[in-house]
């Protein structure tokens, strides 16, 4: 997995940092998470293709996770894309792109595919042979959900020693990786397990943003391998985090550290304070393996 | 008046190019015309103090022209605003921002005061004793309005020399200022003309995009100090610009002659020509005095 952050800060976009967006790349998907104002420039600076981008997720309907889609739909008309673009996010994402678009007379000449989201409880949302998606439903202001990325369990890896040595030719292979034992010309069964390593463990990775500390989300969560958890504040506003449903960075580890995720991955910073590191540096006294997002940083895992 | 680019490129928003948007500085106004995706970084990019905003004034709501807006309006609330805000634009433009707030449940605590445009011949839309802004209807895809800014005659200017010279006390100098004569304490009264200079010029400025070549608008803009005319092609392209309804630079340097005005700004350009340089080459060939606008820009008369 390689996840791409497009913006990680809270609230409105200056000249040096972006509103909430990012891609994560997950066996050979570009998936878009959020898209606040700003983002199809970000996707430009990262020379991430737009034709790559099939779906795209978006947690809740504040302009910062959000005022990014309508130009960025009009883009991908003026592109010239008519594959369908499938968009998932709460109820009303679909009203407000048409409202938008019927007041330009500018509709699109693709397939705009909504799936609105209402659910208060996980929902899969999408699935195909390699990878599932499904919503982490969180504690904001507004209807909120954040989103799990799972991979599923890949095929076995071939021991290409042991087949040699036992003169297997490679028109068998596929068959060995789809975990098959390998009848000899004389007769004699390999079993599969002589021929083969266990999968890769599939990977994971939780985008939970904006949420306000929220430990029932520990379970659906645990152990995944990358938890990006929003940290707006510091534990010093604690009492203006509770106010406004977010999160601190010490709330973040306390769920990274329950859920005994891989790596947490801080985010959507309130721009009050002089260093990002700050962020970290509270996070470490809770949970030990703590990454900061920044605009234009990748992560890979 | 003085005149900031913002962004004057066609379509999307890129990494060096942005949407449609100004700022006119006029008679202690700064009034924001059109409000492309990423308008709110470039007001901080240029140090644009976002509380001297008070009316916005929208040609007509394609995405290039408007997407910046609801971000914009969402920003002013988290700055604390709480003075009216004035937006002027087609119809449908209440409804959508509207929309976006109670989808993110983001109402503002200042008063929105929207004035929507259905007319189809010029209306002045706002006026005040120093300053009057008039729709210039255009013809383009979807309904369209330019604007002219025309500062009101201003007053008198003292004549300081003078007015030392009759040995008038300064108490005197706002009556003289408008247009009064003055009397002094022999009797003498010394009249205005020896006192003062004619008020300076009152300046204006056309703002015309996005339109197809429109010669009726010729009466309206008749020398006007500048204007900006949209160029979203170059004569090559004619077929293509009458097709989507924008204007060559040749037919932006038509109209500029025609009208007589005294600056031809161009802008609105497709990012498909190499350089910027031929709008002008080409609108020089039909009208000497032309300018090209570019994102940054202030131009200032």
């Amino acid at each position: 997995m390689k996840l791409h952050i497009l913006g990680c800060y809270a609230a409105t976009p200056r000249t040096l940092t972006n509103p909430t967006s990012q891609v994560l790349e997950i066996r050979n998907h570009m998936f878009l998470i959020d898209c606040g104002e700003g983002t199809q420039v970000q996707l430009r600076k990262q020379k991430i293709k737009f034709s790559r981008i099939n779906h795209i997720f978006i947690s809740h309907l504040h302009g910062d996770h959000f005022f990014g889609l309508p130009g960025l739909i009009s883009t991908f008309r003026l592109l010239g894309r008519n594959k369908e673009m499938h968009i998932y996010g709460p109820k009303g994402i679909k009203e407000a792109i048409t409202l938008l678009l019927k007041l330009g007379d500018s509709w699109t000449n693709y397939p705009l595919v909504f799936h609105e989201l209402t659910a208060k409880t996980p929902k899969l949302v999408y699935e195909d042979d390699k990878v599932s998606v499904t919503t982490i439903p969180l504690d904001h202001r507004v209807y909120t959900n954040g989103f799990l990325f799972r991979e599923k369990p890949g095929e076995r890896q071939l021991n290409i020693e042991a087949a040699t040595e036992y003169g297997i030719e490679p028109v068998y292979f596929r068959n060995i990786k789809k975990g098959k034992d390998v009848t000899l010309d004389d007769g004699t069964i390999v079993p599969n397990q002589a021929l083969s390593f266990d999968p890769k463990p599939p990977k994971s990775y939780a985008y939970c943003s904006d949420t306000a500390y929220k430990p029932s989300m520990v379970d659906q969560i645990s152990e995944v391998d990358w938890l990006y958890h929003e940290s707006t504040f510091l534990d010093s506003e604690e009492h203006l985090s509770a106010k406004t449903k977010h999160s601190t960075a010490k709330e973040a580890a306390k769920i990274a550290k329950a859920a005994q995720v891989g790596t947490l991955l801080l985010g959507h910073y309130s721009t009050r304070y002089k260093s990002i590191v700050l962020f970290k540096e509270e996070a470490a006294t809770i949970f030990d393996n703590v990454e900061l997002a920044d605009d234009g940083k990748v992560f890979e895992w």
